[in-house]
């Protein structure tokens, strides 16, 4: 298998930076040996649905980072592998998605600022990539606010997939974002004086996504708390309103059964019959009525 | 665009402390650039909704705190952001909000101390934004105290309303309380002998403040299944009735039923046939009522 | 206003301990500014409800310990603060409620051991304060044990307003006994060697009392999930009855109301017809009965 | 008081370990002023209910084991205290139980070895008592697997009595098992080399039990929860076959009642009246059934 | 009982390495002699059902690690033992099932590299181990998907029943999972630099498995909560057909009952006597109905 022209390019001209577009390329492998990567770390580039990881070597780093994809309508979330050899000056990255935007916005990013020393690039990509967390979070954010009044106002079972579907886009979610967290802390940790504050500032980006992510967890989870407090009101509503017709109806059907039997009844021949049946109707039903009432069920 | 005389203040006359406004204003930059604030950070000013936080740079520290502001009648909670700068001598502050009132009560708690050094500034800032948490601290507490008698004696939607509502609030004031306390006990770190037991009483507060939010959870958290057994009770209430007048009256309806077709009946000419159909009727439904006074549901 | 006599006592004459009974005394202030205690300090004394603590300054500490008021007919606790300025050989204490018996019990424990070094006053009050935590633990463990055996076998909403109560509680005291181990355990590591092992023992019956408090917690919190499934059982009891009587009876209806129309009907004038009717009858509950005692619901 | 000759025993003649049998012989006293043990240790000897714990002095340990009792049929536990002074080469031991049968034990374990060193004999005791931790963890697991398939397939009121005994049990046993391995780990820290091992082996067996209490307090948990779900589906199973009855039975006994009026009714005196009221009753329950069974209720 | 010459092998020839394929076989006794391993540990390797651990002793280690068997079908796992004393250059192992292919397996991998010192074998034994843990996270993350879809679309007993078991795998499966990355960890601290890599990667899938674990109990305890909610909804489903069905029939009984009595009914024999029931049961349908439409229940 050849190397085709495209699978590496040089994202921006002049730099030391390397960028492999597609994992599969054997350049990859000539560019491992070439620098003395380990072969568990490029094989690593190769599968899909690593967690976002940072290993520090004698002369490299191997870093992986996460980038995120949000489907709202169809409520899922999706995370890339974008893998990062720096070894300074060189930096070579690997991206896992052939159509990522992480490389562009990075390299539009560094443009304005005219800085392209090495762990400026890493911070690009990083920054670029948790900068992209917090659209979605906010776009989670305004599902759960739909989700707690839907709750609230009309429950049905589509409500609590959706619920179930958010509960496992925060998980997701969370764990990603937790492991992006551990590897800027790495990096923090050895961060130059000057570049100090903008790694701060992507740890502060992440600090916030995970604090709102656990936000959001809480109140998925009490929204299926309410959701069930939610229908056992409603059972109890229309119970309450089924034993109210019933325990009104139900004497009132004895007593018309009563007159309706074909054997000789009291006052049947007199006038005053249907006046004690109708007086027996009325009395049950208003003394029922005033038993509920006085149990405040009316 | 110009600045306005307006946007700029400085509240005690004399002192080192100069007072934005306006954080849209140009003079804010014109402040930064000159005593060298870091532009990310000029930056944050303009955003609303930072959490609180404290950078420490070679010869300056910025500060983020926040205010609150509680609608009860509403149950809704806000926190505004107020930033400082502190590079002694100077105390540069950023007012997010334009009608805040925090600058002015701070002026007035240093007046009446006659104390005006940079960090003792800051302290004062610091703790008249305090101060107000724990008046909403209160009143989240009455809501409380008002959701759980609710809830045992008229459980309604409304309530679950309220629970969810609290939930919120306190979700958002222990997320801002916390970075507060984190915040203070970084300068809990820096801060002069004689300024510590100032701090710490700041400190102090805040983790009571803390402390409370989570007592709180912990209350609204109960409520909600406290809420959910109250429910249930109440349906088993209303079943009961109705189970007990729909098994006392469905046999009273069959034995009517049985006498009302009009089929030959065994004694249906004889006086005795409605001495034993009352007979049936009265022994059913002491039948009846004698064995669920036995299983205690009478 | 004058300071009173009253207002200060020597609870062991001879000692450098003075009481002061009445927080709102100006001889407190005189104390104050005399041993050079913190103003801040010295007005912490005259608010209630403050959180357990301890602030090591330059010459003094400064400790607020809580005593423990149980009232279990109401299921109402409260918890009241003491202060103590330990300068040594000066101990300063102020009571904030003016019959607290605590100084009187920690002085009749000091005279049976002829002690009153500094350190030895601070420990005995701290160690009366604690042991009366204990039998107030033991009330709301029987407390508890009433909710579970109620819990079972009664459950009435009383039952929820009382787990409820345990509930707060609980909450209460695991806040006032965390903070307490909290100063005990500051104290320990400054304790000279011959009274660690008593500031041991108060450290180990905080830590005990805390660990029952945990218990406690997770059994009222397991009580209300019993009650919700004791209640639901009984719920499902109760439906049961009712179904189990209208799917006898609905079908006897239908065919006595079939029999009791004013139409031409099959076999009326037969003699056959009753028997037909009964057998019907009768082998519709004999059907019915058959399924509920095959589904296991008889 | 006199010491009688039963109270004290020498279990390893020869050895200089000491066992009183009895914590309220003044031999205790005795011993404990000639070698020295704190009056308030040795006062905790004649308390039940210490929690296990070990308090290093400067010449000898005084550590409290706890002893397991276990009824599986009244599903009740209870723990023992045995205490230990350890001032090499004495050790000097207080069992609180009269008749148990650690003592005996642990001499049987030590004679099979030959080796009596002070720390030795610790380690036998508390080998031994540790050992007899997992057969009443195997036995709560064999309850805890009878729970969970009654929880699903009869769940009755006393299944709860019997997950909430568990779930007392499995606190009251994490609570013990978390003190003793505390007791284990100081050990460890100061055990000699060629002791190590043997130590290790207990620590790995409270582990151990540990990790079984957490296990089987989630199972207990779980079941709670399970035991829920399924009383919710018997309700529901039980309402549908009531709400069928209802639904197919109340449209007849309309039918049946309209037909049964002393009116003047269409098509009463025709031979097809009794034809067209059978076809409504036939129609009716037809398209109920076809509903229910639409729905998939049937 | 003689040494068979099937108990003992020598997986690698001419490497160093020993595997004891039957732990009752007295070579076992031998070689634990011979090396002078602990007789504590030698015993631990007949006994199964031990958790993941490693110790450390002067001259050698003894680590126990677990391998994994899933059955799906069954919805049940086990894990087996298989230990290692490691003595450089002497590996001594001992598998406590005869038919384990981690021998084999790790065998496989070592000659594909060459590499055949002491900590290599170890390495290679473990990777093995944990590499099929793997594949039973994928089957147990498929149970899940399916049990998630059959809580919301027909929740069973049967479901419960699944649910319960997919908690007892995990609560089973993190047990030992954690108690391996305990051991895997241990030797990364003592592993050599260049095997660091190779441990390392092991320590990676270790930690995404137990994160993995996590996540799928929490969407197992959740499908509990969306269990419970779905029957609740489903409840209320049934509930309200009754509800409905019944408050409109039963009026309607009431109205034919009336005038089905043998008593002088008003416009018994007039013509509008008809009409005026029959409006009379439209018009209570009809009213019941539009109350129905107004809260939302049709």
């Amino acid at each position: 298998m050849k190397t085709k022209a495209a699978d590496v390019e040089t994202p921006i001209p002049g730099s030391p930076w390397i960028n492999v577009k597609d994992p599969a390329s054997p350049a990859l492998d000539a560019i491992g040996d070439k620098e003395g990567f380990h072969p568990l770390e490029i094989e690593d580039c190769r599968h899909r649905n690593q967690i976002a990881k940072i290993s520090e070597h004698e002369d490299y780093f191997f870093i992986v980072i996460k980038t995120i994809h949000f489907d709202r309508a169809g409520c899922a979330i999706a995370f890339d592998d974008f893998d990062l050899f720096v070894k300074p000056p060189a930096v070579v990255t690997v991206q896992e998605k052939e159509d990522s935007s992480l490389v562009e916005k990075a390299v539009a990013r560094m443009r304005k600022e005219h800085a392209q020393r090495p762990w400026r690039i890493v911070h690009a990509l990083i920054d670029v990539a948790v900068d992209d967390y917090l659209p979605v979070l906010d776009s989670i954010g305004e599902s759960i606010d739909e989700l707690e009044s839907d709750v609230l106002e009309r429950p049905t079972p589509r409500t609590l997939q959706r619920a179930l579907d958010l509960k496992r886009i925060l998980i997701e979610f969370r764990r990603n974002a937790t492991a992006m967290r551990e590897v800027v802390n790495h990096l923090l940790r050895d961060a130059p004086r000057d570049r100090l504050v903008y790694m701060r500032d992507v740890y502060d980006h992440l600090v916030r996504v995970i604090d709102f992510i656990e936000t959001y967890r809480d109140l998925v989870s009490g929204s299926l708390d309410i959701y069930l407090s939610s229908i056992a009101n409603r059972t109890n509503d229309i119970v309450k309103v089924l034993t109210i017709y019933g325990t009104v109806a139900l004497p009132l059907i004895v007593i018309t059964g009563f007159y309706g039997m074909n054997l000789e009844l009291p006052l049947q021949h007199s006038p005053h019959g249907l006046a004690l049946v109708v007086a027996l109707m009325a009395g049950s039903t208003a003394g029922i009525m005033w038993y509920f009432r006085r149990r405040g069920w009316l």
